[in-house]
């Protein structure tokens, strides 16, 4: 049986969302167990069709976010409690749509790094244009700054992740620049060229401009946090601005309105696909653990997502596989 | 009579549409003259309606990327001839589709920073989601890497320049970050908000996010090079990919693609406004003349585009306003 230990709180939509995907996901996967972390109270209000495989750890204070975090970890919270089932080995993955800055740091401090990884950093799947192919971005927000070793880090890293998550030897690495060109970039981006071109374990093939990086032209897509961040939530409002002012323009007409009403399921379709809420679990990669990072405005769907990454990379033993490659 | 001075040479759809951009405008404007900048014998082959306001000045090498770009300041070329120009007065601005790179370091070696102005920037107006309301991003790729006193100078130039070219005092100025709190960001977007806060001639109103950034929150947002360039590439991406999986989602059934025939009005209508080439105007900020860079692949109306940009800018005397400002 394996354990996902769940910390629902600090979701902008509620708990109800997480319990609705927890259910729904054991009732399909009775071979695994969920520890649903957070106040019990709450939790039984919309908990009503008891389940063998899901748990409750009651766990009665969301943590708030502070710049003095240590002080949080000997305290009770559903995040501390969560990432400390894991920690002491009584749940395999942890899951959480609480503070990003505090998951980061509470669960890097208490689970550890994996050896040789200087830094953790967020991994969202991203979706492409090709249908059910996704590549890996990372980093897109633990770090504020980081060297090119870090990066070359994360590239042999998540090359060794994709391999065993996907099933494909020599995954494509590419680095986020701002053209194609040798001389193009910052100092980072061009000393971090420089250290994967000599790197042999990897594929590496160059550098990607972020204008295709949608067109599946890569596996992985390496840059630093700061970047990665505005790109990523670049694009996300990018497709935000176009939806609503493709829907404001046909909306102005009676005969456009009426014609948009039967168009609606291609909306939606290509909507959800790029709803940053749909890519919104990132892994929190680099560490001795899995740990998952949900959106903080989750829905039912992109929880289902988040436990469906789980447990594949549960089942294929992802973490011993890639740590033995590392080493 | 104002005179501007367009290298046509160098466009990806050739010089056809920047002559009929060129007539089109100076027959909209009679106190506006136009000299084409290119090869003579091209352009009289699609210039055939002559008019008093276009001249043609014969330069028939289309200048290519070199690393070595002072070897090419003295030999004569479409983008040196034309920049040279307005170097010698005898045009007020200069508008170029060549390679950016070149235009970039020959215009500032040639025609001179501003005063108190260390580094010029690619300021294009952006679209928002509010009709016909654009705003200043800067830079979006001049520079590799900036320093916070460059952003600041940057701020104090665009806010004088938003003023004047959109009459707006106190134009809002925002930085760009990955988040809106304090301590989020890297050394460079801390240190740079620190000295805008500083800075009581300029409106600062603290972050923004890329997220939000299309949505008419701010009139000037300010990020060094690198990062703008990521931004604008991954905008233009996401809209790319939205906009053909919609396409390939609607021609999917017979009937879809029927009604999507009849809504193909608010589809261009939406689309063309959030077309990279319409934004592709992007002034070389910072300089002592107006230098315009348009988009290497512009068609005729990204072309009228940026005309009746540099009309506004020449009618209004903007780079005398903002420089009597500045000093």
């Amino acid at each position: 049986m394996k354990k996902i230990a769940f910390d629902i709180m600090g979701n902008d939509k509620g708990i109800l969302p997480a319990i609705q995907a927890s259910v729904q996901f054991v009732e399909q996967n009775p071979t695994f167990e969920i520890i649903l972390v957070g106040n019990e109270d709450e939790i039984n209000k919309h908990y009503k069709k008891k389940l063998n495989n899901i748990k409750i750890k009651d766990s009665k204070i969301t943590l708030k976010f502070t710049q003095q975090f240590r002080s949080v970890l000997n305290q009770s919270s559903s995040m501390i409690d969560a990432i400390k089932m894991v920690k002491n080995d009584e749940a395999d993955a942890v899951l959480s749509c609480g503070d990003s800055g505090m998951y980061l740091a509470s669960s890097t401090f208490l689970i550890g790094r994996m050896p040789n990884i200087s830094r953790p950093a967020f991994m969202p799947f991203i979706p492409t244009i090709k249908k059910d192919k996704q590549f890996l971005l990372l980093d897109v927000g633990a770090n504020r700054e980081n060297t090119a070793q870090q990066l070359l880090e994360w590239a042999k890293l998540s090359s060794s992740f994709y391999k065993h998550m996907f099933n494909k030897e020599n995954p494509i690495v590419k680095l986020i620049n701002i053209g194609e060109e040798e001389y193009k970039g910052t100092t980072l981006v061009r000393e971090t060229a420089s250290l994967l071109q000599q790197e042999f374990t990897i594929n590496y093939q160059g550098f990607i401009e972020p204008r295709i990086l949608l067109n599946n032209e890569t596996d992985i897509a390496i840059i630093d946090g700061f970047s990665g961040n505005l790109i990523l939530k670049s694009m996300e409002g990018a497709i935000l601005v176009f939806k609503s002012l493709l829907k404001e323009s046909i909306l102005k007409t009676g005969w456009r309105k009426f014609l948009a009403l039967l168009l609606k399921p291609a909306f939606k379709e290509v909507g959800e696909k790029f709803d940053y809420r749909n890519v919104g679990a990132a892994w929190v990669i680099g560490l001795n653990k899995i740990v998952i990072k949900t959106h903080g405005s989750s829905d039912k769907k992109s929880f289902l997502g988040a436990l469906n990454q789980v447990k594949i990379a549960l089942e294929k033993n992802i973490l011993e596989e890639v740590k033995r490659e590392l080493e």
